[in-house]
């Protein structure tokens, strides 16, 4: 990780304070609604976080999407909640315009200890390696959608939605990376069980927008591709939960999360 | 509901002034291993969000658990995060001795609007009906396991934990009701969701502790009998998920959440 890779340049932090940075929002990671992707808002915090708290690794993740994020500039408070000899506390808000967008509290500890105490009950997605997946976009740009020039994605098929032809299942199994090829860390993970698309457009919908978002980190990733595992089961009066699960390279778990998000 | 039913004494609430409550934390909510079990008090905190925010039903609840709660007086203080047009976000923590328990943050809103724009993908566990199945605890009281007098619990079969038989399968599913005749409501559920065991200890091992639970609340339970279905995917390193369904007695999902615990 240096530097001067897109996702590190575009989360970098001023420290004003101790607990307050200056941030710059840019117009890099687009999804196909808002014109900032919450996983991307979302890296921001847990980057300010990561810095003060002082421990490795995220662990738990829960943001709450207080307002759409904006293009521009924003100052990021950081409060340690509970220093503890395992975990530690903390919460960040992000501050826009003098408008809070971004709420998360998350629990920091260290991944590199390993107790062996391991029972994992599901297998990663049975894709096909990516070389013999299709190119999501096919190479192609499209205005406002800027996180697909962030982000490589393969599918075994192209999904329903993309053709026109919704499937009916909302789910999907893929690969992504990085398109510049930084390598998965922990720290970008949050970020990235946000960098799909919403399942529920298998059921015709136009879209969907998280309120809130939950990230369990499991593992340090391995290099290479990750394997993504997307699943919506209860769609109810327009609200609904997508499952994201993502995988490593060697075929571990190294994210988990849960949002719960209101169609267009 | 009414006062009278041990889950609302029990998380009642005393004004200090707009954004502060005084508590008592009683001895009647007691789990495997700590004083308090971490749903009930969790059931103070999202009481004082709903007296505050002036919403009837909380959506998303996430609680991170900071340290173990204790039996005795609490002060809850809330704050208001975001009232917006649909959903208001607010905060809670709740103090013990001057130091934090627990801290929520929540969306609540109104269940009680239907769009109709509904798409399930599964169904409610298979169980055979309440009175078909076997009472988890026989009748039995347990020292320091007081939540057991507080919530009537039938299962299919005894769990292979109960009669020292783990089935290695970290999963269950279940009937739950408060053994006072309370019916459900969406208030309850985000305790109901951590008051079940934890499934890991079919795998042997002796308990499990929580660090975040988030709850999704999804509908307003009828009243009756709520089915559970709970399970654990992965347990890394000592570090688990558990995820836990709640069904009313109409066949509804009321209420979908995960937690983060790490093993005793």
């Amino acid at each position: 990780m240096t530097a001067s890779h897109e996702f590190d340049t575009d989360t970098a932090l001023d420290r004003i304070d101790d607990d307050r940075y200056a941030a710059q929002v840019t117009d890099r990671w687009g999804a196909l609604g808002p014109p900032v992707n919450g996983g991307y808002l979302l890296g921001i915090g847990v980057r300010a976080l990561q810095q003060t708290l002082d421990r490795p690794d995220p662990l738990v993740v829960s943001a709450f999407y207080l307002r759409p994020g904006q293009v521009g500039s924003a100052e990021v408070t950081v409060d340690l909640v509970r220093p503890g000899s395992r975990f530690t506390t903390g919460q960040a808000s992000i501050l826009q315009g003098g408008k809070e967008t971004l709420r998360v509290l998350a629990n920091f500890g260290d991944l590199g200890a390993h107790d062996g105490r391991t029972h994992v009950e599901d297998d990663p997605p049975d894709l096909p390696s990516p070389e013999r997946c299709v190119d999501l976009t096919q190479g192609r740009s499209f205005p406002g959608l800027s996180l697909v020039d962030r982000i490589d994605y393969r599918v075994p098929v192209s999904p329903g939605w993309v053709t026109g032809t919704p499937s009916g299942k909302p789910c999907a199994e893929f690969w992504m990376r990085f398109s510049d090829g930084r390598e998965p860390d922990t720290r970008c993970l949050p970020s990235l069980v946000d960098a799909g698309w919403p399942v529920v457009m298998e059921l015709g919908v136009r879209g969907s927008s998280t309120v809130e978002l939950t990230a369990h980190v499991r593992a340090r990733p391995r290099p290479g591709w990750l394997a993504c595992r997307v699943r919506t089961r209860y769609l109810m009066d327009g609200m609904h939960e997508e499952d994201f699960e993502i995988w490593d390279s060697a075929g571990t778990l190294v994210a988990q999360a849960r949002q719960f998000a209101v169609l267009a």
